[in-house]
């Protein structure tokens, strides 16, 4: 093996390893020398000097996935058949995640991993971050998804957004578990999921709101 | 203060040191001997002694609270005004947790406790048990949801019971994270995020759902 490949093996085994302990135990409850140790690398230093800080194993983590999901995304986006269908717009929102963790295959830990991380203000900063860099497909979403909502406040519009965010990210981490521990799962597949999510928020969104005070 | 008194004392000061710290950490991270240091005692096999198993700790955690949760439950679903208004059950359903985050002032870590608990199958099975046991209206709030709920698959049921839960448990944490970090909340009062709730869970409740293979 060259010397670049054997670089490039190592940074692979360490995100793995990474995102795995992150996705069961927390990112915060993770050392470094714990991720060189499960990646199999001697040097304790491994982590530090191929990624820097966690904060930065994070990012890496995060943009080796954002990258498939924008594939995903990019695709379903430019697929909209009728842009006045909001129902359409909430399916490019959800299905880059549940297709994305269907491609992972068994066992994945993304769904966990990534509840884990925006659980974190500083690290979903990161997330946030990420997707704007690699996600140029979130604009045209975003636009067609305004395009069909109904007047919201701009509170109400915030909340929703996370409401969307909370259930697409509970859903997929509830079936990923059931799936790690061989349980009964809800869905007899992520597409199922990807149906139920869309029919349900699309009906979140499209809900009267109740004026505040 | 009396023999009966001091043990009181002793387990209400570790059950509030194990809530925090579980919320902090998540329920695995945290060893009985650190809550015991939490709490100030130093035998640091009084969680052992007065609690036994992190089971039985975690279901005495959740019993303290759901005693409170019953009341405010209770009279809510008592003074439901139109029992075919499915918004009301709905309401029924999300105030007793707001009601209760509210009602316990700040800091509270109630929200980030549940949602340690209820993301391990085993744990979340005891609070479910607990609230069997604690929750005499949860029956009538469940009949008063179904009365008014359109005619879904069991498994579309099942789902969007799954949806509620999470959606009440992540905005409650999301907006409990944020006040006990002092930064910037989606909502000016725990009233409004029941608001809010109430109105997106009856809509994603009502939505349309598409049949699935």
């Amino acid at each position: 093996m060259r010397q670049d490949e054997r670089v490039s093996a190592t940074r692979a085994s360490l995100l793995g390893a990474a995102e795995r302990l992150f996705a069961e135990r927390g990112v915060y409850a993770v050392a470094n020398r714990q991720i060189s140790e499960a990646a199999g690398q001697g040097n304790n230093a491994a982590v530090n000097y191929h990624f820097g800080t966690k904060a930065d194993l994070v990012r890496a983590i995060v943009r080796r996935h954002s990258e498939q999901i924008e594939l995903i995304r990019a695709r379903l986006v430019a697929g909209v058949v009728d842009a006045d269908d909001l129902r359409e717009w909430v399916a490019c929102a959800v299905v880059p995640t549940t297709g994305h963790l269907a491609d992972l295959g068994h066992p994945s830990w993304y769904a966990r991993f990534i509840a884990q991380v925006t659980a974190d203000p500083a690290l979903y900063a990161i997330t946030k971050e990420e997707a704007a860099a690699t996600a140029p497909s979130m604009r045209a979403l975003k636009e067609g998804l305004n395009r069909c909502l109904p007047d919201l406040d701009a509170g109400v519009y915030e909340e929703r957004s996370a409401m969307t965010r909370h259930l697409i990210t509970q859903m997929s981490v509830e079936r990923e578990r059931a799936l790690a521990q061989g349980g009964p799962t809800l869905q007899s597949s992520w597409e199922d999921l990807a149906t139920g999510l869309t029919d349900a928020i699309t009906g979140l969104w499209t809900a009267p709101h109740t004026p505040r005070p």
